[in-house]
């Protein structure tokens, strides 16, 4: 290419990350407020300072250590000193135009990354709401962000030992939302079910969230950061076969998505003769984390219907995690974690370079390191400050007790 | 065209589609979020799972059959096998860069038209909404956008017989706008008032919203989503003179909104003495229907004007519609159908392509399609399964009859 | 540059504009949605009418005189008859590809101005909160989007007095940001306190917001607004040096972000012993506000440390307004004054061209210009039509007596 061409592509490429990672970042909005909006109205605004709080330290963690560890040249987990700098591709390197010069700036490749972790730790605070310790969810945070969560990266896209032996996981069905779910098991086994939703004699005991508005609106928000987060995990767009594909993940995104509500619809339906609408949005988002792993190479059809298969299967698992006694307020382990197994096991329908072995091996390789490290940590921090809160705090509500704050002071009823 | 050149172009072309069909996408949460804010809070479940299930099986529907027979060969209304499987633009086929060849992704194309149906469904669902059972409701929906708005769209925006005549609608005053809002009206009136808004001495009792802010956040979402739904709708951006035109429609898309809310506002002050938020709402909305239909030949002065006029009209349309006892909580078949009406109206104002004669052909073909066409369907689905629930499940709240979840549990006065 | 290339940074530049406005017109509702969330339930219609009417008004304003004040070539105030009828660059100028030529459209260039005037608004209205006379208000918007903001724009970003004195201010903490704040601070003095806000022997009422997760989510907007803010405010992305230019400021945008939370999030948990979420919000403003008069010269590392320090100044900046008695319901003055001023003199640290001396008389310039224009502006409608509501009409609320509609009308406890 002539350097005209080669600078504007730079450009194309870049501007689309940073678009890209702005649509993932607002998933950071998300995530609040589809976990508000599941939870009570007494723990709300506890629920929103943890969110808002691990986004931040997930990016300071994530600029410090982890995007180093995660692509780093291996010399160390310290801060590489010419990233912290702000050093970016020099306009000679890029000229260059062969295949080993970079095609869109660093700083858009780190902000496109930095907002996946946040992703990935959004995804444990709904399943420990309403019981959990503040501070300490937020020194998790650190360790998950900094330490556990970019290992597990490396050894994928950073071309560690799980991309050399093959396994696919296109924007982190694996990678990013199943881990995510893992930690939270750990978390959630160790917490204990909140007080009051399993009676004595074996009762589930419904805890109905607020503010269905809100976590409806998470939802969206969700949906539409996903097409930066598939969307933009094609990392290029500036040739006619870059931008087809990035147009094809967009469209099967939207489908899945499609497909997942349609699923959770019909299945409470005819399980519960009423239309859920908590279990239509996890549909949409089970069919969004099933198509993630892999959302290049199926047709819209196949898109659908594996969106289609998600939101029946996060409508099963629910119910069944409650049976379990695993209380997970927001249904989080199951959107997130048994969807993201099945989007990284049905990778090899659509994608000839993956094996079912393979995608095995990676699923299991990254629910056993971020589920035995997190249990670890999360072990520590019972040991040395508590991980739940005095039995009549969680009964008085989080949001006095750790923020001084009620979210809705005027409105609830008592 | 050089290679470099055009590969680059259609990149761009089709990023520029991607942008703006996920902003259309957005709008799918602008309309829930407004809807939910307008209704009461009983039935505000039951709209959410509306909006939520109407944009999954607007998607799936217009994959199926609807984009096909809107954009196909006209070889059937069946499934494009092609598309299905997931065909894109051959890159020779790009590379020859005359004028028949493609210029963008065929896969941007779908998501960036998939979006506009769920939209022209999303008018449907608040005009009707606090008394329609809400399976009767999904069925309608798969009709609607299965068939009934993709022949009309055919016959603009496929080439049919409105654009041979020189019916001019750059993006869907009347093909989207009008044709939600004439699908709405002949299911309200089938439908009927909700119960207690007329007196029986003709008194009109106010039924306000239980959220205002919702409704605030969704119409600032509809006017963000509305960039890329008239913006978009020059498809095409990669060169000075497409540049600058879809520059001109972000311009006018914004000033007609600005001038809808100063019109709606000094309306209500004047005739009411207050200034009345839900108004103001409508009027933002009202000058976005209004330049849809040509955003791009007026000035921003004219545009603003416009604005204003379709502000004026939609304050005293939502009145008369009452007085009329058509009742549309939302105030959708005034914002959409009256003003999308006006919209046609003025665009040989500023387009010398077009006449008043034609664009009133036009209007009233969209009109007469849509409205007998869905009258036909609610009347079908009134004599199978009733479109309208029980009068005590109605006074009940649909929330608990048709979902089995209320919206703000801990909330409501009781 | 050769034909092609020319056209396709043009439009990839008005692309890269037009998005980045799209991204601020979104920060409209950012504001709306974190006042209505900080103000009590009686006041939120106001509180939302205002912000969607200042908004209208503003693009109105800016249109007509605004604009051309400060980017007009000089020859009056009065609205420029070839951008009010719509002219765009031609495109034989654009391809004469010499420094002089533009680069971009000039409306791409309007919509992307006329936002930040609709910003640097939004700052008035949520410290005039709960008891300052809605038409009052939109008065003064009138005057100070179309009068006083340009001139101080004009002075630096206009190529003024400001500017050639080498006053830098990359995107506005102090011709947005500060400005607002000085307006807001000469209203607040005038209109005196909320009744019961300080008691008769100094103690200080806390008046919690009525709706934590709504400030919440127009925090995360704001936040996801100012990628478009600071990023767009590069104005070019079509090189190599500017892509990676505009990236740094993103990622620079963000960690001061970052910063700002766990600036907040530690100094209220360490002087509070709580984790106060409405400090952490303001801390993300802060830290944005910080980072906005220089988002490109920082590394990361310094970004993240300036935001840092925003979020430790907004929090005590908080505290000492209410200890003088300067009462600001969403804490405006503090995040967009006090930081905004901040902001402007840790320009000179990363920057070289810029001087603590110029800084600082850029700083006073502004602050001068506005706070005495308002001023005058508001004595003026205090004399005539009175800036604030009857006592009795605060203590009953906003919504009733400006609006005539209750924000929640089935939640409040009454």
């Amino acid at each position: 290419m002539e350097q005209p061409a080669i600078q504007l592509a730079y450009a194309l490429d870049t501007f689309y990350s940073l678009v890209s990672g702005a649509l993932v970042m607002w998933m950071a909005a998300g995530f609040a407020m589809l976990e508000a909006g599941l939870v009570r109205a007494k723990n709300t605004t506890e629920i929103l300072a943890k969110n808002v709080g691990l986004f931040a330290i997930a990016c300071v963690m994530y600029m410090l250590v982890g995007y180093n560890i995660m692509y780093g040249d291996g010399t160390g987990v310290f801060p590489s000193i010419s990233f912290l700098l702000g050093g970016d591709n020099a306009v000679a390197d890029v000229l260059k135009g062969d295949d080993d010069a970079p095609y869109y700036s660093n700083m858009a490749d780190f902000f496109f990354q930095v907002v996946f972790v946040a992703t990935a730790m959004s995804v444990v605070s709904g399943a420990m709401a309403e019981r959990m310790k503040l501070m300490a969810f937020f020194i998790f945070a650190t360790v998950f962000t900094g330490f556990i969560y970019p290992v597990e990266g490396y050894w994928k896209w950073g071309g560690g030992f799980l991309d050399q032996m093959g396994f696919q996981d296109f924007a982190g069905s694996g990678i990013v939302h199943m881990a995510g779910a893992s930690a939270a098991l750990a978390g959630v086994l160790l917490l204990g079910a909140r007080k009051g939703k399993y009676g004595p004699n074996g009762e589930i005991k419904p805890i109905p969230g607020a503010n269905l508005p809100l976590a409806t609106l998470g939802t969206f928000i969700l949906w539409l950061g996903w097409f930066g987060f598939n969307g933009g995990s094609e990392l290029k767009i500036s040739s006619i076969d870059e931008a087809n594909a990035v147009s094809m993940v967009f469209v099967n995104t939207n489908m899945a998505a499609a497909g997942g509500v349609i699923g959770a619809l019909l299945s409470s339906r005819l399980v519960f003769g009423k239309v859920d609408l908590t279990m239509m949005l996890n549909g949409a988002l089970a069919g969004l984390v099933a198509i993630t792993a892999e959302p290049l190479n199926p047709s819209a059809l196949e898109a659908t219907l594996f969106g289609l298969i998600a939101g029946v299967i996060v409508f099963f698992s629910i119910i069944a995690l409650d049976k379990l006694k695993i209380d997970d307020p927001v249904g989080a382990i199951s959107v997130h974690g048994v969807v993201g197994f099945f989007g990284l096991m049905i990778v090899p329908l659509t994608n000839g370079d993956a094996t079912f072995g393979t995608q095995l091996i990676g699923a299991l390789t990254i629910f056993a390191w971020v589920f035995f490290t997190s249990l670890i940590v999360w072990t520590i921090l019972k040991a040395v400050m508590g991980i739940r809160v005095d039995e009549e705090h969680e009964y008085e509500g989080l949001d006095l007790v750790e923020c001084g704050q009620e979210a809705y002071p005027e409105f609830t009823k008592s």
